[in-house]
């Protein structure tokens, strides 16, 4: 078993000797909120603070700054449409080394933008991951670029690991760490670190229910495939690595997993108590500590590693809307009506009354399920919470109409 | 003249010696994204990170712990629906102190609620600050309480200095710093504490052009009022305070103005580059050397301090949307089609072939300004920036249909 672990804790401490000074010594935060919510005193180390915004900073420049000078000539390529593409160009333009990335045509635009920026040579191919991965090798080969991975190669992983050296100064005593699993290089890396110089801290991964590859691996006892998409993208890998699942596999306490609605939450979560921004993956860590997913942590000393915070601005918005619906804060209102004017102007009096802010309203009178002389306004309203939302009920009722209100989706 | 600076160095140097284990050192990080936009190397001293999310809590613990046992016992009271709330709670509640805040009843739900999980007793009265400084002052007579201000006290001021002393540590060879001025307590302290030990450090305010009293005090040398609102609600402060003008108008160098939009601007660039939440009066100093205001920093070091992140959910959610019209990926399109089926048909053909998704569509039929066989529909889709929103208006104008798109507000 032992001679497939690739990667020592000596690995870790020469990561981080060589990579110190070109990453962020990442804030661990002590979160007063958030350990009220849950039960124990809680830690964010924020490597969505890291320079590139996530923590594949640190693998990519140890793997560049462990290139020979025949390989820093020619230059390092990698497919990805995520954190890895910004963390790669973003060490390789700090060394003065040529990276080109491959993405996939279908890349969102700010993440192609973040690569360029960084001085990368973006080259777009194919409908998804798999085209972009093929044309990446054909380039390799062409080219004689040296190829980084993601998550399945020592140089990366050891540079990851240095996360966990950095929490053992930051919180020598803590209990608990509790760390997202996509490929892997984060766990593999911290375990190798943490488990050798204090294995009584509890190791924690936490994987998307939908595409728990790790998870289904361990329980296996072998490398598994598991297919499936989550808005955690940045952990949505199908298949463990070689190199990283042994070590997962040896040294993990437990995986658990996070459906998709508690990924929200989390994100909703650090956003209003921490005002911090995190992506899918950079939040799981702390949904699966908020939805009581990890058994006995009440009153123990519990970090959770938040890896990364590039979420695209638009899946933001939305999340944001779900949360202000869940606290009554945004509210949809179906009132059946008289069909005359005066209607109208006594729910906006209601509403102005109420000091609740009207975001759309709609009276819709060609189809009426009931009388002829009754139609139907739909009203989306800025409210301050259940309480209004039920008094503002309250009123319209007591006006004589019917009234129905919505959550949203 | 300067028997009226009532806070000297030395003061805020016992206020880090008093506060210092009870506030974050928070983080002061360079921001190469930032930096590129701006033509200058742009720190953040991150106070949005603060225990209740702003500066706040600096100068309240400081009132709090320099308290004498007598009025330890009797408690503090203040009137605030901000951050000084917040602050004010958690000091008292670390000390084991009663507090209580007045908030007019028409505070945010969020404001209350987290004004009451520090512990402290939340009294609402009146409908605007005016009304809860009035039964605030009444409670102070009635209890015994002392009355912490939110700015005009020189113990708050020198504990909002100790971020001065702080930066001189994180960054002793800094060419400017940008600080967001309301009450003037933050950059009265800092003033103190910087320009004593570091004169050579230009040192630049930023307000709401829309309530730029320092500003108009300092232009007219003496106390000013200026009334207004803006967005940046922290900074909103209509009559500078006789402990801070003073120390304001005779140190600094220079106060600038940015507008509303520039404020947006500004949370939406710390969102999407910093990963990090600040409210309006949190972004003013980044929003001030985005958009040129501050003359001269070209190459220079600077650095914008980040004073709050304790924004409104529903309020980031509209600056959220407003930054992806701005970029293009929320789009409007108004097209006028024949009064038939397979017009949406088509328009839906094409939003799909460009992978643009449909959020909203309305067929408006009741109403027509042109033809009667036509029809307008309204499309509003989450697009990919401008140039696909280009190749969508061409698509669709070549089916044959009249075609415009609209910017939001």
């Amino acid at each position: 078993m032992s001679s497939e672990i690739s990667v020592s804790l000596a690995d870790v401490q020469a990561a981080l000797k060589a990579i110190r000074e070109h990453v962020l010594l990442s804030p661990c935060k002590h979160s007063p909120k958030l350990s009220k919510r849950a039960g124990c005193d809680l830690y964010v180390k924020m490597e969505n603070q890291q320079r590139t915004g996530a923590f594949k900073d640190r693998g990519a420049m140890y793997a560049v700054v462990s290139l020979d000078d025949k390989a820093r000539k020619a230059g390092v390529i990698a497919a990805s449409a995520g954190n890895h593409a910004q963390g790669l160009a973003f060490a390789a333009q700090l060394n003065g080394i040529h990276a080109t990335i491959v993405m996939p045509e279908t890349a969102p635009l700010a993440k192609i933008n973040g690569t360029a920026e960084y001085g990368a040579e973006v080259v777009l191919h194919g409908a998804g991951y798999d085209d972009a991965f093929g044309r990446a090798v054909e380039l390799q080969k062409e080219k004689g670029y040296t190829f980084v991975h993601a998550f399945d190669d020592p140089h990366v992983i050891a540079g990851q690991g240095t996360i966990g050296l950095e929490l053992l100064e930051q919180q020598p005593d803590l209990d608990v760490v509790v760390v997202p699993i996509g490929g892997g290089g984060l766990a593999a890396g911290m375990l190798v670190a943490m488990k050798a110089l204090n294995p009584k801290i509890r190791f924690v991964g936490v994987q998307a229910a939908n595409i728990a590859s790790t998870k289904a691996s361990v329980a296996a006892g072998k490398i598994t495939t598991v297919r499936g998409s989550s808005i955690a993208d940045g952990i949505s890998v199908a298949t463990p690595g070689r190199h990283t699942y042994p070590i997962i596999a040896k040294y993990i306490d437990e995986i658990v997993t996070v459906d998709e609605d508690e990924v929200a939450d989390g994100i909703l979560a650090l956003l209003e108590n921490e005002n911090t921004v995190t992506e899918g993956s950079g939040a799981v860590s702390v949904a699966a500590v908020l939805h009581g997913k990890i058994a006995g942590i009440a009153g123990k000393k519990v970090c959770c590693v938040l890896s990364g915070g590039n979420i695209d601005t638009t899946f933001l918005g939305k999340v944001l809307n779900k949360g202000l619906a869940k606290e009554g804060r945004l509210s949809k209102f179906i009132v059946t009506v008289p069909d005359r004017p005066a209607s109208i102007v006594d729910l906006a009096t209601i509403a102005a009354a109420n000091q609740a802010s009207i975001l759309d309203i709609h009276q819709k009178r060609t189809f009426n399920l009931a009388d002829v002389r009754e139609t139907e306004i739909e009203l989306t309203l800025e409210t301050r919470g259940p309480q209004q939302i039920e008094a503002l009920v309250k009123a319209i009722a007591a006006k004589g109409y019917e009234v129905r209100s919505f959550e949203f989706d």
